[in-house]
């Protein structure tokens, strides 16, 4: 299997001054060249202009030390065309570029190019192939983020959480997936399809990379804490574990064996009535925004629009401005509820999807186990390191507390130790 | 002096068959064509479109009747150059309208044009004079929208509130002015300063005319109640009373005089420490969204920019994420704090701006009085109808609970309605 890049170990050869950031920019366009065209990750390229811009004197000083990152098509870039994955925008080409853009060039990180995206970040897919298993889908709607990762093309790419896209095809990637707690990293210059739930994610091969690529892009302290005391997990399996797959429910119970023995103390708990209830308004919410967010394209270019959007948007339409507040009051009491709940624990360690990458690129499978917790505005972690019965990867998901996304990380780094050790 | 076009009695005409919305449009129009040149409202007019909107069947039975409405140039228009008030953006043509763009079409209203803004709805002014004297600024940064009602060119505009940017030009130009629950209104499409403060406000002319405005535009009831109770207003004058002029001071002691008169229960309270100390929470807040809001124009633009948001932006990019958390934090609980105060008051009866509009055009005042409204996310409305030592207008402000935008406008129609009478 392919070698995926490590953001960390990169980062750190270059400020021993073992590598060059032009070596890891020649390095990544080395594995583009020969992966893309299988994996198709990629919606707009330019090598050339990354290689040149790893020449800059400096680089290697700055926070993210010249390293290649992807940016999902739902994020403005004035270098690439921008797409949103829609065959409306094919040839659209933004004023300026999304927030998070500016800040990975702040941080001295170089955007080789557009990764693929899911129509609006929903569910149509993209061309993406699942690394592991080309004939089988990558998960979405981060795909191509996902992809690139897993493929070994790049340490880092960025991604959008909305339902499951950042949790969902890093497990069916085998890669790290981080949705930090909703708003922690700005989603100006965005495409938007729900304001409420929309989330900043990030991609890179394991837990610290992600918290590496974190903490360079948002100047926020975010690696993991060498410091922090053996974790207290919440196992929950919730009433909707009848949707798992035995793969699923098998790399859960490893994770938490694995855990406990490496003295995490584990315990399994169950969701209140209003946690658990909040999983419906996931749907009221999403589709009361995605109605509004995408009225300029239901409006104009509708013909446009896949099959399945039209359908959705439909019924989105219908969405009361009456249902919408009844959701989002359902959403405030949970997220009291949850906070509650999980007092006493460092993390929730649950499923990161329902089990394998399915097979076939029609559907980018489900996110029942994901739009809770993006709902809950809470921190949420892929851990990568299991595979299902037919070998492909399966996650297991580290849940934290809203706001406290140094803790998750450091639980899910816990966690992946654990697996690795196990 | 002009008189202001009514939401409401326009909407009635045109429904009884008095006016149809052609003869509603062309007297906008005509209006535009005699006092546009001198008051300088509108970057963009499309007078001709909005006629030959106005002919479409069945538009006299939609929410808004046919109905022009004028939009802040901080919303994307399909129809129109959308410039930001930034000459970076001097031919800029969004590719899709912002959401209450269309939301405003779906309700059956026309859009003649883009209303004047300042540079990023930030402090650098337009060319927009107050029509009550041309001297005097229109106030910012809805100036356009503010003016174009007071001058009776439209009977309601959209502007868009990230500390006073409604309520003070509201209170300037003498018209009404709603800034409703923060989200109320979908901002999706606006150009972004700050996304925990910016939100979208409306003028009319009264209270009822805003209020209709709101409700056609949303599908809400926000109506103002005829079955409401006498209202109980807790007047608040804030230890930043020292900055409101003796005009200011004195057009609250009147509205809170007519009010009792009334029989409203009037009680003078003062704000807990809690909510005084999150008035310095708002410029933490702004800062740190507006540098990563500007980053592109900052990175790429900057010779662009106004020397004043310049200087800005370099105080701004210094907050750091931890101040940022800590303002957040502060706000928190300032919101409860004010949810508390104000159990058993209907709503809080306090000053819109420090006096009337300064003379001058370089300046669009102070917002003072409106940013830690705005901080709180709570409904703010402009209540005009009394006047300042010189004559010009001065508005008093009607704040509510968060959520109860409805309680709100109907306490706003009560005080307006009690200073008529007084």
């Amino acid at each position: 299997m392919t070698v995926m890049l490590s953001a960390c170990a990169l980062a750190a050869a270059v400020r021993s001054g073992d590598l060059t950031p032009a070596e890891v920019a020649a390095r990544c366009a080395a594995a583009i060249n020969a992966r893309e065209k299988e994996i198709r990750a990629f919606t707009a390229l330019n090598l050339e202009a990354m290689q040149a811009g790893a020449q800059r004197a400096g680089l290697a000083a700055t926070p993210l030390a010249g390293l290649p990152v992807g940016v999902k098509d739902v994020y403005d870039t004035v270098d690439f065309p921008t797409t949103y994955g829609s065959r409306i925008y094919a040839h659209h080409r933004p004023a300026a570029d999304a927030a998070v853009v500016r800040m990975i060039a702040r941080a001295g990180g170089l955007v080789p190019g557009k990764t693929t995206t899911t129509e609006f970040a929903f569910t149509a897919p993209a061309t993406t192939r699942n690394p592991h298993r080309t004939g089988h889908t990558p998960g979405g709607s981060s795909s191509g983020s996902a992809a690139a990762v897993a493929a070994g093309m790049l340490p880092l790419a960025i991604g959008s959480q909305t339902a499951g896209s950042v949790i969902r095809p890093a497990s069916f990637c085998g890669v790290t997936g981080f949705k930090p707690s909703f708003k922690l990293i700005p989603m100006l210059g965005s495409r938007t399809f729900s304001w409420s739930l929309d989330t900043l994610g990030l991609f890179a091969a394991g837990v610290e990379d992600v918290a590496f690529g974190a903490s360079a892009i948002t100047g926020r302290p975010l690696t993991v804490d060498p410091t922090a005391r053996l974790p207290r997990l919440a196992v929950i399996r919730t009433p909707r574990a009848s949707s798992a797959s035995p793969d699923a429910d098998a790399a859960l119970t490893t994770a938490a064996r694995a855990a406990e023995k490496g003295r995490a103390t584990v315990r399994e708990i169950t969701l209140p009535p209003e946690v658990e209830s909040a999983d419906d308004a996931h749907a009221i919410v999403q589709g009361y925004e995605a109605a509004l967010a995408l009225a300029d394209e239901w409006d104009r270019h509708r013909g446009q629009l896949s099959p399945q959007l039209v359908a959705y948007l439909e019924q989105a339409t219908t969405v009361t401005p009456e249902a919408y507040d009844a959701a989002r009051r359902v959403t405030r009491l949970a997220r009291n509820a949850f906070a509650d709940l999980v007092e006493g624990f460092d993390a929730v360690l649950t499923y990161s999807a329902p089990g394998e990458a399915p097979e076939g690129l029609a559907s980018t499978g489900s996110s029942i186990f994901n739009r809770l917790w993006t709902l809950l505005g809470a921190p949420c972690v892929n851990v990568a390191g299991l595979t299902g019965a037919s070998g492909l990867p399966i996650g297991v998901q580290i849940v934290g507390r809203f706001g406290r996304d140094r803790a998750a990380l450091t639980a899910a780094a816990f966690v992946e130790k654990a697996i690795r050790a196990a």
